[in-house]
Parts: C-alpha cells; sequence; structure tokens
C-alpha cells in the first residue's frame, strides 16, 4: 500500500452518512486492499454540530459550513447525503469545480436537474455516482449504465418504493383496505408521518426519470414522469386482481414505444400477474424488472431503502470512484446520444381492467360493448356478477392507447345504465413463459 | 465520432459467437455511440471455413489461424467464445502478450486456471472481463466485484445451471422421477445429449468457483469445490420436501465461515424454504441470492443461458473494455487480497433433512435420538408416518458440521432398527421477514 490516501469529505450525517461513516472506519483495511491506497475521511458538513450521532468519531471532523469544505482543494471525493435540490446542488457544483468527484444518493436532484450535473461532470472531468439514488442497496443503475451497454432495453418494470409496495402487501394478503394499511405502515416506520412522497407517487417518479435515463439513454426528468399515486386503490380492486390471477403493485414503468422513437415513464398502480417475477416482491423489498433484446427478463431484487443498505450502494460508489482515482481515470460518463421523444400518457399503450356498476337490463352490455368500440378498445374479456341493483361489469381490455381508454370512460359515465366507473386499472407485465 | 474505430478479433463462431457478431453489425451506430468510436470486427477463428452460420458476414473475416490472429498487433479486443482449457488458454496468453484486452464466456478455464489470466492482464496491462461466464445475460460479476466492492459478503447462494433447476422444477410441479424429468429436458432442449457436466454438478461447480473468487476476493479454483449432483434426488425427496414447505434446488452456496477468516464453496442440492426468493426461480431461469452485511439480501434473477442472453453479456464487457480502451484506462482487476482460507467439507455447518425406514418398535426413536446426540447433532423436529414395516422417520437437525452429520448417518446405517437411510439432504436459506 504505497499510495497517498484519498481524502473524502461528505455532506451531511444523518441516517446513511452514519453509516456511511462507520463503513469507512470498521473496513478501512478492506477497502484500502480493494482500492489501492487508504480512504480518508477528512471532514464532515452537518447544520447541527451537537448532534448525538450513532458513531464514534473525530468531533475535529465535523463543520458547519459546508461551502467551505466543497471548496478546499485537497478534496478528491465528495459524498453527498443531504438531499433535496438546495443547497446540494451548488455544494456539488462547486466540489466539482475544485476537481472532486462526486458520490450521491440525490434522487430528487437528479431527477429534477441531472443534466447540470452531468455537464458539469464533464466539463470538470470528474466522476459523477449515484447508485443509492434509485432501489437503495440494489446493484441497478451500473448494470444498466454498464452490463446492458451492448443490449437494446425495451422495458423496465421497477417496484420502487418500499413504503407503497408494503402498503400494497398488505392490503393484498390481509384484504385491509388504504387507510387500515397505510396505519400499520406509519406503526411500524414504513411510513413517514407525512407520507405523500410516497403513496403520491413522487418517490417512485424521481426514480422513474433516472432509470429511463439510463436505459434508453435520453435526458428524462421528474417533469416528464407521469404519476398517479395509491391513495385511490380500493380494497375492491385489489380483490377484483386477486380473482383475475393478478396482484396490484405500483410500478415505475420506462417503456420504449412500438417505434423505437419514443419512450413512456410513467408512475402507476398496476395489476400484474401472479406469475410475474415482480409479483412475489413483497412487503418493503424493491425489485427492478428488466425486459432487453438479447439479453431476456432480468430482475435485481433487494431492499430498497434504510441506512445501511443505502450506506452499502454509496460505499460500492466510492470504491468505483476511489479506484478510478488512483488510475488516474473517470468512469462512464452520462450517455443520453439517443435522444428519444418523451411520450405523452395519453400515447402510451397497455392495457386495462375497468370495473362499472350498472344497471341488471337487458342490453347494458351491448352498450357497453359499443362505447369500447367506438373508441377502438378491443374488449378480451367481460365478467358480470351480482344481479339487480348491484350489479358489476369487469371488462379487460386488449392493449389501446390511454386517450382511447380515457374517451371511453367519460362516454360509459354518461350512460344511463352505468351507475359507476368504480375503478380503472391499468394491466402491466405479460405472462411468463 | 473522431477516434479511430477499435478493433475486435473473435475466437469461435458458434451459438455465442454468431450472436456477438451479429449484433455488433446491427447496433454498429448505438454501440459506437456509447463507446465514443466504432468497434469493427476484423477477425473471427474458426476449425471449418465452410460451415453453414446464422449471420451475414464477410467471408474475408474467417480463418482458421487463431494463433496468428491473436499475434497480430493491430487488435484491440479479443472475444473467446471457444470454451474449454485448450487452445483457448494460450490463445488468450498470446492475445495479452500482444496487447489486447478479453473479453471471455469461458468458465471452465477461468474456474481451472483463472490465476494464470489474472496474472498474465496484470502483467501485460490488459483488462480480462468475464461477465458472460457466470449466468448468462444476469449482470452478476460486475455488481459483485464494483457495487459491492464497499460492502461484506456473507454468503452467496445460487440456482446458476438451468438445466437441473428445469428438471427438478418438473420434479416439484409434477411429481415426476429424476429420470422422467431428464427425458422431458432432453426433448425440450434443456439438457445436452450427454447431460453429465450439468447434472453431475461440474458446471455449477465451475461457476462456484468464480463467484466465490469474487465475493470473497480470494482465488477459488474448481478443485476446491466440493460437488454433488442431482442424480440422487429422489421423487420421494421432492415430497418430502414439500411436505415441510421446502423445494429442492441445486445450489451453488459460496459462505464465508462463522470465523470469517475461511469460506465454503460447495454445489449440492437442497432444500430451501418456499418463502425464499430463490424458491420461485422455476424452469430453465437462474437466479442467484447475496446476503451483504451492509446491503442485506439482494437477488439477481434472468435467463442463464442461450445464445443471445449470454451474448449480451459479452456485449456489455466489450462496451466496457472499449470504453476502458478510449480513457486508455483499465477496469477493476483481480482482488484477491482477502485470501482467505477455503474449508474442507467436512468443517461446513449447515443444517440436515434426514429420512429413515425404520422398525416400527417402542425404543426406535430413542435409540435414533442417541445416535444423534452422540455426534452433538441437535435435532429440531421428527415426524414418523407409516406403520409396521413401511415406517418412516423424518428427522431435521439444527446447523451441526458436515463430518459430524456423515458420522451420525454411519451409526444410523449399523443400527439394526434402521433398514435403510433412505435420503441425506441439507437445508438452506433462512426463512426471509
Amino acid at each position: 500500500m504505497s499510495g497517498r490516501p484519498l481524502r473524502i469529505a461528505m455532506l451531511g450525517c444523518g441516517v446513511v452518512g452514519t453509516e456511511v461513516a462507520r463503513l469507512l472506519a470498521e473496513q478501512r483495511d478492506d477497502l484500502a486492499a480493494r482500492v489501492g491506497v487508504p480512504l480518508e475521511l477528512v471532514g464532515i458538513a452537518v447544520r447541527r454540530l451537537q448532534r448525538k450521532r450513532d458513531v464514534d468519531l473525530d468531533p475535529a471532523l465535523f463543520t458547519t459550513d459546508a461551502a467551505a469544505l466543497v471548496a478546499r482543494d485537497d478534496i478528491d471525493i465528495v459524498v453527498e447525503v443531504i438531499g433535496g435540490i438546495e443547497p446540494a446542488r451548488a455544494l456539488i457544483l462547486s466540489a466539482m469545480s475544485h476537481g472532486a468527484s462526486i458520490v450521491t444518493a440525490n434522487k430528487a436532484l437528479l431527477a429534477e436537474d441531472g443534466a447540470t450535473l452531468h455537464d458539469a461532470a464533464d466539463k470538470h472531468g470528474v466522476d459523477l455516482y449515484f447508485e443509492a439514488s434509485v432501489a437503495g442497496a440494489i446493484p441497478l443503475l451500473r448494470p444498466l449504465r454498464e452490463s446492458l451497454a451492448g443490449d437494446t432495453v425495451y422495458r423496465v418494470l421497477g417496484i420502487v418504493n418500499g413504503t407503497t409496495n408494503f402498503i400494497l402487501t398488505r392490503m393484498d394478503e390481509t384484504g385491509a383496505g388504504f387507510a387500515d394499511a397505510l396505519d400499520e405502515a406509519t406503526v411500524l416506520g414504513y411510513a413517514e408521518a407525512d407520507p405523500s412522497a410516497d403513496i403520491d407517487g413522487f418517490d417512485a417518479a424521481a426514480k422513474a426519470a433516472i432509470l429511463a435515463g439510463l436505459a434508453f439513454h435520453t435526458r428524462v426528468t421528474i417533469a416528464d414522469v407521469h404519476r398517479e399515486g395509491i391513495g385511490d386503490v380500493t380494497a375492491t380492486a385489489v380483490a377484483s386482481a386477486r380473482e383475475m390471477g393478478c396482484v396490484v403493485k405500483l410500478l415505475a414503468i420506462c417503456e420504449r414505444s412500438a417505434d423505437g422513437r419514443g419512450v413512456s415513464v410513467r408512475v402507476h398502480p398496476a395489476m400484474i400477474p401472479r406469475s410475474h417475477p415482480l409479483a412475489g416482491v413483497r412487503e418493503a423489498y424493491n425489485a427492478v424488472f428488466v425486459e432487453c433484446e438479447a439479453a431476456g427478463q432480468l430482475m435485481f431484487y433487494g431492499r430498497g431503502a434504510g441506512g445501511a443498505p443505502t450506506a452499502s450502494a454509496v460505499l460500492g460508489d466510492i470504491v468505483a470512484v476511489a479506484r478510478n482515482k488512483v488510475k488516474g481515470a473517470l468512469g462512464a460518463g452520462e450517455s443520453s446520444y439517443a435522444d428519444l421523444e418523451v411520450r405523452s400518457m395519453g400515447e402510451t399503450v397497455t392495457r386495462y381492467h375497468v370495473s362499472l356498476d350498472v344497471a341488471d337490463k337487458a342490453g347494458v352490455l351491448a352498450q357497453v360493448a359499443n362505447v369500447f368500440s367506438a373508441h377502438d378498445v378491443s374488449i378480451q374479456t367481460v365478467r358480470q356478477s351480482g344481479r339487480g341493483d348491484d350489479a358489476t361489469l369487469v371488462i379487460v381490455t386488449h392493449t389501446a392507447s390511454d386517450a382511447a381508454l380515457s374517451a371511453t370512460v367519460v362516454d360509459l359515465r354518461a350512460l344511463d345504465i352505468v351507475r359507476d366507473v368504480a375503478s380503472v386499472m391499468r394491466v402491466e407485465g405479460e405472462e411468463t413463459d
């Protein structure tokens, strides 16, 4: 072990940062062996110096002056685990301009303004690694960016939010309603006091933007992502999914259009067949299913959140960036050459499960079928249950555009014999085998 | 696109090679954009020039003189898809000595003599990439080598052979015996005419050696791997596994010893709980489950064999190596600093499922229990089924060393009241959640 140590500065020391600092200390010798030189944590920017932290660190490492820390000229790697847009962005840009490579877990910033970061990394000749920003510990971005670099990705289907997956798992397995399942998630610590970032799909949408960028070599921001949360998923819809051999999951979907020139990027609840590998992903686990031309179907599964899993991903990036530094090289940078057009939700093509409360009268099915037909939405199956005032029609369509389906639903609502359009949910994930 | 093209030579043009050549041609523009310069296939060494190939290639590319091809000084990357030990090893070493980086799918060679290849790559300053050698298209080696480089791997459990997984899936789902399931696999093309490399576990053992090396930063060869195939797995054992909520899988297991200074590397059939993520891996799919200190449980799932999936992995490596070449850099090389001791099977600690045909007499259980106790093997559950001459005792143990269990079985066979030790199978995979 001869070379000079690599010097690391860390911005933020919350749950993830504390764990990163602990691992850097505990695995000091192993990390030095893997990188070729020691890794030295030389500064940690925090908001409050006095806060009690769950790791034994030299108090002299801490500073409240993050701007001064990233402006030091002797820092090789800056680890950003503050989160949010500012001051994270300004600090990262400053660190890059002073020659530091960046490891960040900041999905919000990457999804909102990744282009600025990538451009700055390119301009200053530094690395920008962000494995921890999506699906926590699951090694996912590196495979997409590197292992599949010779393949063509058709579709990415991800369960990338543990809170919503926990809630939907409970609803599926116990028949609970959304509110009760959310309560349980809150009690068990899977949901935050204000759970809207999770249940309204914002968290998943940020991750979808990052995944789409890597999978399709195209810049995608969170503003491009169509987003629907799970707040409207009813116990009835979950039961209906179960009856047709499906389970409801909140999916982040990044999909190449049939013409190959566009992508659809969206987050919404969807029914998937129980035979699909994603169907078995329970509780707060995450998994990302990737369909490629040559590689076929792949799935990556693991813990999507939590201090230790996220820290593992950060450490992996630190080692990669450090190895690059030792060799005087850079890792694979941003690849956005394909520059595909992000298509609107209306242009997105998928299948639909539509549940209608209807009057049980002669000619109901014909009237309903006429409405679908008028919008060129082809029906795959229809099932009627109940009689009289409680009759329900459940319709599953073949693939149709979201615009056509939306127009169909508007016209269905206008029918006298349709009391209510009880639920509309997309059906995703072809049966495997 | 300015730089000079990178020149690729390929050794072998079978199923995988043909697909690699096809993808290099079809995705020419995309690959050039991703790498920064064009990739040019300049030579293909084959045994027979006249063989009909499923891809349209300039006949002038083909040569039967592989030695001359790798000795050319203008080759940047050599792709080896011949397989086997020689001449693959000699050709790879020659290519390295002439400055070419290597992409190979050759698990046999890496598992038998990876050290020679790694040392040569190091000496000549070239890359050696081999993602396709384990689990086909599943990006697995790169995550182990890079993403988890900051973590500590405790255990790797892999379903890494599609043929045996297909057979065991059929036995589990239809109740078929081994011979019938093998016949079906052969008819469907999942098993080769001589299936011994698969069913006797040689293929999985080679992959286990490669996985262990990466996971534990330790050189492991196939000679270090304890190996048992699936030929002795009976329909009764599969049914017995089902009764206890388990499924039988052929597992490649790489495990850090409790003292942290040794590793156990082995391939054998094992019962795993149906709640384990590996239990749902059906048919010819592969999956590798990794348990880490910080990252927790991860799983990688996909197609483990086949021309296109394997070619996808080869292409990913070609792009990675090519990007390195463009930057004048090298990827992460071999990491074998930990140099853990590979422990014998006798020292390996796991749980066991033992099925005994016994005489249904008073005191049987006491005698049997005494034998386990004499070897310090603790019993977790006992279940007796049948009466009289057909009585069966099924015993599941707590963790014990393989040596203690083997000695127990020897003594059990010597008991008068034990007619037969019908089956002994290890139980792996703690219940998740």
